[in-house]
Protein backbone atom coordinates (compact mmCIF):
# COMPACT_ATOMS: atom_id res chain seq x y z
CA UNK A 1 0.00 0.00 0.00
CA UNK A 2 1.12 3.56 -0.76
CA UNK A 3 0.76 5.08 2.29
CA UNK A 4 1.77 2.10 5.14
CA UNK A 5 5.06 3.01 6.39
CA UNK A 6 6.29 -0.22 6.97
CA UNK A 7 5.34 -1.25 3.13
CA UNK A 8 7.95 1.84 1.94
CA UNK A 9 10.51 0.69 4.49
CA UNK A 10 10.34 -3.07 2.36
CA UNK A 11 10.27 -1.12 -0.77
CA UNK A 12 13.67 0.70 0.48
CA UNK A 13 11.90 3.87 -0.62
CA UNK A 14 12.49 5.11 3.39
CA UNK A 15 15.45 3.89 5.60
CA UNK A 16 15.51 1.60 8.45
CA UNK A 17 18.36 -0.09 10.13
CA UNK A 18 18.47 -3.44 8.58
CA UNK A 19 19.04 -6.55 10.31
CA UNK A 20 18.03 -9.61 8.23
CA UNK A 21 15.86 -10.09 4.15
CA UNK A 22 14.55 -12.98 3.05
CA UNK A 23 12.17 -12.96 -0.29
CA UNK A 24 9.30 -12.84 2.26
CA UNK A 25 10.46 -11.39 5.07
CA UNK A 26 12.07 -8.21 6.64
CA UNK A 27 13.69 -7.25 9.96
CA UNK A 28 14.43 -3.77 11.16
CA UNK A 29 15.27 -2.03 14.63
CA UNK A 30 12.28 -0.20 16.16
CA UNK A 31 13.06 3.50 15.97
CA UNK A 32 11.04 4.28 19.24
CA UNK A 33 12.91 0.70 21.21
CA UNK A 34 11.31 -0.44 24.72
CA UNK A 35 15.08 -2.15 25.21
CA UNK A 36 18.69 -2.15 23.14
CA UNK A 37 18.29 -4.46 20.03
CA UNK A 38 14.05 -4.03 20.22
CA UNK A 39 13.48 -5.36 16.65
CA UNK A 40 10.58 -5.70 14.42
CA UNK A 41 9.17 -8.48 11.89
CA UNK A 42 7.20 -7.99 9.12
CA UNK A 43 6.15 -9.79 6.14
CA UNK A 44 6.40 -7.64 2.79
CA UNK A 45 3.22 -8.18 1.66
CA UNK A 46 0.92 -6.08 3.07
CA UNK A 47 -1.56 -7.46 5.66
CA UNK A 48 -3.31 -5.75 9.00
CA UNK A 49 -2.86 -7.95 11.46
CA UNK A 50 -2.25 -11.30 12.68
CA UNK A 51 -5.81 -12.51 11.63
CA UNK A 52 -4.96 -11.36 7.91
CA UNK A 53 -1.73 -13.19 7.11
CA UNK A 54 -2.62 -15.82 5.11
CA UNK A 55 -1.26 -19.66 5.89
CA UNK A 56 1.69 -19.45 3.79
CA UNK A 57 2.83 -16.28 5.56
CA UNK A 58 2.21 -17.37 9.34
CA UNK A 59 3.74 -21.18 9.14
CA UNK A 60 6.96 -19.10 8.09
CA UNK A 61 7.37 -16.14 9.92
CA UNK A 62 8.57 -17.92 13.52
CA UNK A 63 10.96 -19.35 11.88
CA UNK A 64 12.69 -16.53 11.01
CA UNK A 65 11.76 -15.17 14.43
CA UNK A 66 13.10 -17.92 16.26
CA UNK A 67 16.69 -16.95 13.77
CA UNK A 68 16.44 -13.13 14.63
CA UNK A 69 15.46 -13.40 18.46
CA UNK A 70 18.69 -15.90 18.80
CA UNK A 71 21.27 -13.66 17.73
CA UNK A 72 19.60 -10.03 19.18
CA UNK A 73 19.94 -12.12 22.57
CA UNK A 74 23.44 -13.10 22.07
CA UNK A 75 24.45 -9.69 20.53
CA UNK A 76 22.95 -7.71 23.35
CA UNK A 77 23.83 -9.90 25.68
CA UNK A 78 20.10 -10.35 26.90
CA UNK A 79 18.68 -13.03 29.47
CA UNK A 80 15.57 -13.51 27.60
CA UNK A 81 13.39 -11.99 24.79
CA UNK A 82 9.54 -11.53 24.86
CA UNK A 83 7.69 -11.40 21.66
CA UNK A 84 4.60 -9.24 21.14
CA UNK A 85 2.08 -8.78 18.40
CA UNK A 86 -0.51 -5.79 18.91
CA UNK A 87 -3.42 -6.29 16.91
CA UNK A 88 -5.66 -3.35 16.12
CA UNK A 89 -5.67 -0.12 17.63
CA UNK A 90 -6.64 -1.11 21.26
CA UNK A 91 -4.51 -3.37 21.36
CA UNK A 92 -1.52 -0.89 20.71
CA UNK A 93 -1.26 -1.51 17.29
CA UNK A 94 0.15 1.84 15.72
CA UNK A 95 0.77 0.55 12.05
CA UNK A 96 -1.42 -1.36 10.31
CA UNK A 97 0.58 -3.93 8.54
CA UNK A 98 1.17 -7.01 10.61
CA UNK A 99 4.62 -7.01 12.73
CA UNK A 100 6.63 -9.13 15.18
CA UNK A 101 8.08 -7.41 17.89
CA UNK A 102 11.36 -8.86 19.39
CA UNK A 103 12.17 -7.69 22.88
CA UNK A 104 15.39 -8.51 24.75
CA UNK A 105 15.09 -8.30 28.33
CA UNK A 106 17.26 -7.97 31.31
CA UNK A 107 17.10 -8.36 34.34
CA UNK A 108 16.00 -5.13 36.60
CA UNK A 109 15.22 -3.67 32.98
CA UNK A 110 12.20 -1.80 34.49
CA UNK A 111 9.26 -3.01 31.55
CA UNK A 112 6.69 -3.84 33.94
CA UNK A 113 4.46 -6.56 32.49
CA UNK A 114 0.11 -6.26 33.29
CA UNK A 115 -1.83 -6.79 36.30
CA UNK A 116 -3.64 -9.84 36.51
CA UNK A 117 -7.63 -8.88 36.72
CA UNK A 118 -9.83 -10.48 39.20
CA UNK A 119 -12.54 -12.56 37.41
CA UNK A 120 -15.06 -15.15 39.76
CA UNK A 121 -14.52 -18.66 38.95
CA UNK A 122 -18.34 -18.32 37.40
CA UNK A 123 -17.78 -16.19 35.09
CA UNK A 124 -14.59 -17.66 34.02
CA UNK A 125 -16.84 -20.90 33.06
CA UNK A 126 -18.92 -18.70 31.10
CA UNK A 127 -16.22 -17.42 29.34
CA UNK A 128 -14.84 -20.41 28.58
CA UNK A 129 -18.02 -22.12 27.50
CA UNK A 130 -18.50 -18.66 24.94
CA UNK A 131 -15.35 -19.15 23.12
CA UNK A 132 -15.98 -22.80 22.54
CA UNK A 133 -19.09 -22.12 21.00
CA UNK A 134 -17.19 -19.55 18.30
CA UNK A 135 -14.46 -21.93 17.50
CA UNK B 1 7.85 -33.81 32.26
CA UNK B 2 6.61 -34.78 35.64
CA UNK B 3 7.05 -31.79 37.04
CA UNK B 4 5.76 -29.55 34.58
CA UNK B 5 2.10 -27.24 35.39
CA UNK B 6 1.54 -27.59 31.35
CA UNK B 7 2.28 -31.17 31.21
CA UNK B 8 -0.03 -31.77 33.69
CA UNK B 9 -2.64 -29.80 32.14
CA UNK B 10 -2.08 -31.35 28.41
CA UNK B 11 -2.16 -34.71 30.05
CA UNK B 12 -5.19 -33.98 32.05
CA UNK B 13 -4.07 -34.90 35.08
CA UNK B 14 -4.24 -31.52 36.66
CA UNK B 15 -7.81 -29.49 35.46
CA UNK B 16 -8.06 -26.31 33.27
CA UNK B 17 -11.11 -24.22 31.24
CA UNK B 18 -10.14 -25.80 27.89
CA UNK B 19 -11.58 -23.97 24.85
CA UNK B 20 -9.54 -25.92 22.18
CA UNK B 21 -7.52 -29.12 21.66
CA UNK B 22 -5.75 -31.30 18.47
CA UNK B 23 -2.93 -33.47 18.12
CA UNK B 24 -0.54 -31.45 18.80
CA UNK B 25 -2.01 -28.32 20.98
CA UNK B 26 -4.11 -27.29 23.43
CA UNK B 27 -5.50 -24.30 24.67
CA UNK B 28 -7.46 -23.11 27.96
CA UNK B 29 -7.92 -19.90 29.80
CA UNK B 30 -5.17 -18.33 32.20
CA UNK B 31 -6.21 -18.87 35.97
CA UNK B 32 -4.10 -15.15 36.21
CA UNK B 33 -6.13 -13.36 33.04
CA UNK B 34 -5.04 -9.29 32.33
CA UNK B 35 -8.95 -9.25 30.98
CA UNK B 36 -11.40 -11.76 30.16
CA UNK B 37 -10.65 -14.47 27.70
CA UNK B 38 -7.30 -14.61 28.47
CA UNK B 39 -5.93 -17.51 26.93
CA UNK B 40 -2.87 -19.71 26.52
CA UNK B 41 -1.88 -21.68 23.81
CA UNK B 42 0.60 -24.87 24.44
CA UNK B 43 2.25 -27.29 22.32
CA UNK B 44 1.44 -30.65 24.06
CA UNK B 45 4.98 -31.33 23.59
CA UNK B 46 7.42 -29.96 26.55
CA UNK B 47 10.02 -27.58 24.95
CA UNK B 48 11.21 -24.66 27.32
CA UNK B 49 10.89 -21.77 25.17
CA UNK B 50 9.97 -20.47 21.88
CA UNK B 51 13.62 -21.10 20.50
CA UNK B 52 13.58 -24.76 21.64
CA UNK B 53 10.32 -25.36 19.57
CA UNK B 54 10.85 -27.45 16.80
CA UNK B 55 9.60 -26.29 13.15
CA UNK B 56 7.05 -28.74 13.29
CA UNK B 57 5.55 -26.90 15.67
CA UNK B 58 6.35 -23.25 15.23
CA UNK B 59 5.19 -24.16 11.44
CA UNK B 60 1.83 -25.07 13.31
CA UNK B 61 0.85 -22.82 16.50
CA UNK B 62 0.00 -19.58 14.81
CA UNK B 63 -2.58 -21.35 12.87
CA UNK B 64 -3.98 -22.58 15.86
CA UNK B 65 -3.26 -18.99 17.74
CA UNK B 66 -5.28 -16.98 14.97
CA UNK B 67 -8.31 -19.81 15.30
CA UNK B 68 -8.57 -18.66 18.85
CA UNK B 69 -7.78 -15.45 19.24
CA UNK B 70 -10.99 -14.82 16.74
CA UNK B 71 -12.86 -16.75 18.84
CA UNK B 72 -12.38 -14.61 21.59
CA UNK B 73 -12.45 -11.40 20.68
CA UNK B 74 -15.83 -12.61 19.18
CA UNK B 75 -16.85 -14.00 22.26
CA UNK B 76 -15.89 -11.25 24.50
CA UNK B 77 -16.88 -8.27 22.12
CA UNK B 78 -12.86 -7.24 22.48
CA UNK B 79 -11.66 -4.59 20.02
CA UNK B 80 -8.45 -5.68 19.47
CA UNK B 81 -5.61 -8.72 20.95
CA UNK B 82 -2.37 -8.91 21.54
CA UNK B 83 -0.07 -12.18 21.61
CA UNK B 84 2.52 -12.48 23.99
CA UNK B 85 5.65 -15.03 24.63
CA UNK B 86 7.60 -14.43 27.45
CA UNK B 87 10.93 -16.71 26.78
CA UNK B 88 13.03 -16.73 30.36
CA UNK B 89 12.44 -15.26 33.56
CA UNK B 90 14.30 -12.23 32.55
CA UNK B 91 11.34 -11.71 30.13
CA UNK B 92 8.37 -12.78 32.92
CA UNK B 93 8.34 -16.82 31.58
CA UNK B 94 7.19 -18.50 35.28
CA UNK B 95 6.01 -22.03 33.49
CA UNK B 96 8.95 -23.36 31.47
CA UNK B 97 6.68 -24.79 29.08
CA UNK B 98 6.68 -22.28 26.10
CA UNK B 99 3.35 -21.20 25.77
CA UNK B 100 1.40 -18.50 23.49
CA UNK B 101 -0.78 -15.96 25.61
CA UNK B 102 -3.45 -14.39 23.85
CA UNK B 103 -5.04 -10.82 25.19
CA UNK B 104 -8.52 -9.87 24.05
CA UNK B 105 -8.25 -5.89 24.59
CA UNK B 106 -11.03 -3.32 25.07
CA UNK B 107 -10.68 0.82 25.33
CA UNK B 108 -9.79 1.76 28.39
CA UNK B 109 -8.84 -1.72 29.87
CA UNK B 110 -5.76 -0.13 31.83
CA UNK B 111 -3.51 -2.07 30.29
CA UNK B 112 -0.02 0.11 29.62
CA UNK B 113 2.41 -0.69 26.80
CA UNK B 114 5.74 -0.63 28.00
CA UNK B 115 7.60 3.00 27.85
CA UNK B 116 10.59 3.44 25.19
CA UNK B 117 14.34 4.19 25.81
CA UNK B 118 15.99 7.17 23.88
CA UNK B 119 18.91 5.49 22.36
CA UNK B 120 20.99 7.74 20.36
CA UNK B 121 21.70 7.05 16.88
CA UNK B 122 25.05 5.70 16.64
CA UNK B 123 24.49 3.19 19.65
CA UNK B 124 21.75 1.78 17.18
CA UNK B 125 24.00 1.52 14.71
CA UNK B 126 26.09 -0.20 16.46
CA UNK B 127 23.42 -2.74 17.94
CA UNK B 128 22.24 -2.91 14.17
CA UNK B 129 25.71 -4.26 13.24
CA UNK B 130 26.15 -6.42 15.95
CA UNK B 131 22.89 -8.11 15.56
CA UNK B 132 24.03 -8.63 11.88
CA UNK B 133 27.00 -10.51 12.64
CA UNK B 134 25.02 -13.01 14.77
CA UNK B 135 22.48 -14.02 11.86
Amino acid sequence: MGDCAFCSIAQARIPARRVYEDKMFLAFLDIAPSNPGHILVIPKEHHETLLDLPDAISARILGVVKKIAAAATQATGAQGFNVLINNQSAAGQVVFHSHFHIIPRFKGDGLKHWAKKEIPGQEMDAICRKIVSFI
